[in-house]
């Protein structure tokens, strides 16, 4: 990621990176009494709201590979695994904090292309950079993402108030990001050169995810949803954190899990079943909501006003604790989901 | 770090490693709606408080060497840092998130050791671990904690305030850091065997520091500062970020810097001005406080309340806006501070 010869961030040093970054803030919004340059920044509440926090890392070499992405779709989407968790509670982004390793031979151009991703999404979402900390790594580039945002008490949306009965819903195509990344990935490797073109859709969402936050703040808005969260471990992961929290069990109809013909097709070269692939693929950033019977009218209202985002019913709630996947005829255990280590 | 055969956190997983870390976690105070285990964690700020928010990462390699620095070290440090900043704006700390970024082949009783360390001081300093992030390194491990505080809207402790005739105070020992780290470093070399035993307070300091909470606390509540900073890059970067935030000058006196002697006997052995070392090492994490003549009692007052807390007057503020440092009889340029790159 870095030409001979070209200044690398290691020439910039610490202060110059925290000078260049500073020069890309916009004004301040009237909450942020201090921002970056003291030794923490200081905000001012928001009256009468909770506040939510999250931090999500991207690890080269695990999140991210220098072949597939480029260093905007990087900033970008380290906030934008941020914005995803945030959207999920309802809440809408207030500040964050930007913490970055950095390799003393990565480029200044990359780092400078990297801030640009990061800014243009926090600008898109409403985010304001707070603060932050740069130092160096004696291995992969780390960015660290620290997100805050606010909600009113009563629209949150935690995981665990799914019941039996409550519709499950999606927002765009899951499995999609697997799909996009394993054709990158065959693509690399020589084995399926045409395959990125016919994925585009689906590598577009594996690079540079939009997060749903617009529909996530709807459904907190309008109380449409008993549990809500985001799909960053994948579909299968979702339903099954959903119902551990909640307490309660699903069925998932393997034929309503909206997987793009694209993405279908891909699944099936590589000897894959479309909806397991789907339901186990993780990075996907989609909301998954619980739909009680009582709040079908306001969750209609919420697709309505959130027009553009695509939302699939997909199973539902159920007393016995079982998680499952309905095939044509017959149940089968949920497939498992994504996993870190 | 880890022994043949020993469990590994790849070995752990990432769900085990997250349910060990919940295990030891206290009872969650009321102001935490929602901890560990949703999209994001949600609480209820402070009534009629600011927020501050900070950020500090420990990279191995860049921060801490194993030979030098325990698991328990680790994870103690790399909240200490945090702590410190929030300290340093008279706040008082509340929330923090964990970001870890894991070699696979790091022992589980590696990360179990950071785990208690990390949680020794946050029970000593009021902290509630409120969520985090645990991924895979495929290079060093990365320890990255947010930390959240309240402060009081006039007990807020800048860095911009410092005025011309401001009296500069600093906490404990300045450079003993550096002392320790160089004779661990010598150690380690065989080059002087016997340093270590000779400068344990020393490296004490180094290896797990006291955030100065207490003192930084009762500073912001007795408003007794017009500025006030860490030095988590050392005295003379210190004064320079006071001096530049607050548009003014300052001057410190080479012979008022508190020294330990044992340090200074460490400098002189090295061939350093202990003076000149003191003020250039990091790693510091003691406060820096403008003190105005009219805040003169007010000060005597924190002092006295934060016994225990050596407090040293080390120079004043000037208005012409040279960092100066004097020696006996003439005055030269404040030496030039700890860089990170």
């Amino acid at each position: 990621m870095n030409t001979p010869g070209s200044i690398t961030v290691a020439d910039l040093g610490e202060r110059r990176i925290i000078a260049d970054i500073r020069a890309r803030l916009p004004p301040p919004p009237p909450f942020l009494q201090v921002g970056i340059g003291d030794d923490t920044a200081v905000a001012t509440p928001e009256r009468g709201a909770l506040e939510v926090l999250t931090t999500d890392a991207l690890v080269e070499g695990v999140h991210f590979d220098w072949r597939f992405s480029s260093a905007y779709d990087v900033g970008w989407k380290a906030l934008a695994v941020n914005v995803s968790d945030v959207a999920a509670m309802g809440a809408r982004p207030r500040l964050a904090l930007l913490s970055l390793a950095l390799p003393g031979a990565l480029g200044a151009d990359v780092l400078h292309a990297l801030i640009d991703g990061f800014f243009d999404l926090a600008k898109a979402t409403g985010v304001t950079l707070a603060g932050g900390n740069v130092t160096r790594s004696p291995g992969p580039l780390m960015v660290d993402v620290t997100l805050t945002g606010a909600v009113r008490p009563r629209r949150i949306l935690t995981r665990s108030g799914a019941r039996p009965g409550d519709e499950l819903y999606v927002t765009g195509f899951p499995g999609a990001a697997l799909a996009g990344l394993s054709a990158l990935r065959a693509q690399a490797d020589g084995a399926a050169p045409e395959a990125s073109t016919e994925l585009a859709d689906c590598i577009a969402r594996y690079v540079r995810p939009e997060p749903r936050l617009r529909i996530g703040m709807i459904a907190g808005r309008n109380r449409a949803a008993s549990a809500c969260m985001d799909l960053s471990d994948g579909l299968a992961d979702g339903v099954r954190q959903i119902a551990d929290a909640s307490g309660v069990g699903a069925i998932v109809d393997a034929d309503a899990v909206p997987v793009p013909e694209s993405a279908r097709q891909w699944f099936r070269t590589c000897g894959l079943d479309p909806a397991t692939a789907a339901l186990s693929g993780g990075d996907d950033y989609e909301l998954l909501f619980a739909i009680p019977r009582r709040a079908r009218g306001r969750f209609a209202t919420v697709r309505r006003q959130a027009r553009g985002v695509p939302v699939t019913r997909i199973g539902s709630v159920t007393e016995d604790r079982a998680v499952l996947m309905r095939r044509a005829d017959h149940l089968e255990p949920l497939p498992s989901g994504f996993v870190h280590f």
